[in-house]
């Protein structure tokens, strides 16, 4: 059984083909224009391929709510041509499969959770750190949803008392995104991350933001896995180093052998290497041709 | 049908009996003291009462993994008499009834869903205020548990520019229990908060940590009702400073017309009153009968 899966992101559109064990058998890249000019090539990918469903993890805002009109919709984004885009209805209309939907880190959580690092948890957490901050939530084997989705990468923040920066999310300024996101290191010191990977200052103070949000989520979700992926978790020793803080700021409060003795395989890096966020898609397209087999069953019963 | 409830405080046990509508008919209020004088006395109110099952709702930290040796104790707590206690244990060995378990807090907004401000939701928050700080989450109509329970109590926090209080917190100095507690209060303007109640500037700080609270889990939980209870929150008009300076720190990022729109219905007082905590033990009671009969009927089948 084949299933696509598409990583909406709003630089580039990630589409895969994929068996129903996380194989991946194609994936290509196409930039993200506006819809008239990339749903037309992401859709020419999927032809002919044979899917029996899709699945979509989406940049958002996106409308999680099957009972809402907008149900499919990017909502209310910055990315104006996506703004109030139906790309759920889009995908089905035109492939006329079933589609799942959810936000990118929503299923990148999910997609870590059956075939990655977090494989066998009902609790999870997946943390991007890259263009922006997101945070995909599994609670009892299912992406968290509920008066909308998420935010996690906008909680608010305490700053380090040595740091002037006042943060470059322009909704709250010191939150996680405001303080810790790549554009956030970029502005903050000057050029990007990646031309900063000597600058131990600058690590250290990474490492202290995504730490302080690392501790809260730990303390709010009580996952059994935390996953940091996403660009500026490819610097070298900064996993290391969020892990050795998180300890240090919980303060033997949370009282757990993965929090005392085995940070480092309680606080890890994306198994599914770069691709949890397609294979999550993936995972959610799974999920939407069962839904609808169960249904089927249901009504002919 | 008769079900019986204990809310396990540290200072007080409160014990009831109630009907599976939650109809409250029996409620004592049994001092703490140490198990060995406490629990003799809190068997006295529930024997010969008829009750079918019981339900625990208890402060913390406590052991909820069904499958730990430790399950149902209460494990690493400051009041030392019950450090490794395991309360379900003498409770359904003295009562012969099916014991259901939780946190205090976990035990108050399963409450409060069912019969209470979070009716119909079935993602919804409870944060208590008072000697400590504590917060039970319901996710998808179920209690949230993890790798332990959530203790969003504790999130770290940014302090207000003004204030030089170092927080009353003996692990983390500076987090929500260690800032915006009642003994917190007390440490920072020198006598309890009944006495402080005509300072505006008391309750317009104590309003800026809760609301930077709620604001974060609202971005980390997406509830679709946010419940503010315990003796701190009686102050008259705190619950709308928190309601209003929570839409100020959300920034419009979250889109939604409960918090635009209708705030002041979606940050409440408990519906319950004084009694969330209780009801929720009791819910807790009905919900370990209910389990058995299920895995009754499972086995005859």
């Amino acid at each position: 059984m084949r299933i696509g899966g598409i990583e909406a992101g709003g630089t580039k559109m990630v589409c895969a083909v994929a068996t129903d064990d996380g194989t991946l058998l194609e994936r290509v890249e196409i930039p993200t224009r506006t819809p008239a000019d990339t749903v037309p090539e992401m859709l020419g990918f999927f032809k002919g391929k044979g899917i029996e469903s899709l699945g979509i993890g989406c940049f958002g805002p996106v409308d999680l709510n099957p009972e809402s009109e907008t149900y499919g919709y990017i909502t209310s984004t910055p990315k104006l041509a996506w703004a109030d885009y139906n790309i759920v209805g889009a995908f089905q209309e035109a492939l006329g499969v079933p589609v799942g939907f959810d936000t990118d880190v929503n299923g990148a959580i999910m997609g870590e959770a059956v075939w990655g690092a977090a494989k066998g948890c009902r609790n999870a957490i997946y943390i991007t750190v890259g263009t922006g901050i997101g945070v995909g939530v599994c609670i009892n084997g299912e992406p968290l949803h509920g008066l909308v989705h998420p935010e996690g990468g906008h909680i608010l923040m305490a700053r380090q008392e040595s740091d002037s920066f006042e943060g470059c999310c322009p909704y709250h300024g010191c939150c996680l995104e405001g303080m810790a996101s790549g554009p956030a290191i970029e502005k903050r010191w000057g050029k990007p991350g990646r031309l900063l990977q000597d600058k131990k200052e600058v690590w250290e103070l990474e490492a202290f933001y995504l730490a302080q949000a690392v501790a809260n989520y730990i303390m709010l979700y009580s996952p059994e896995k935390v996953i940091l992926g996403g660009g500026v978790m490819h610097q070298e020793g900064l996993l290391e180093q969020v892990q050795k803080k998180v300890v240090d700021m919980l303060a033997g409060y949370v009282h757990h052998p993965m929090i005392e003795k085995h940070i480092e395989s309680y606080i890890v890096h994306p198994a599914l290497k770069d691709n949890p966020g397609i294979l999550g898609a993936v995972y959610l397209g799974m999920r939407a041709y069962q839904n609808v087999q169960l249904e089927t069953n249901e009504v002919s019963e």
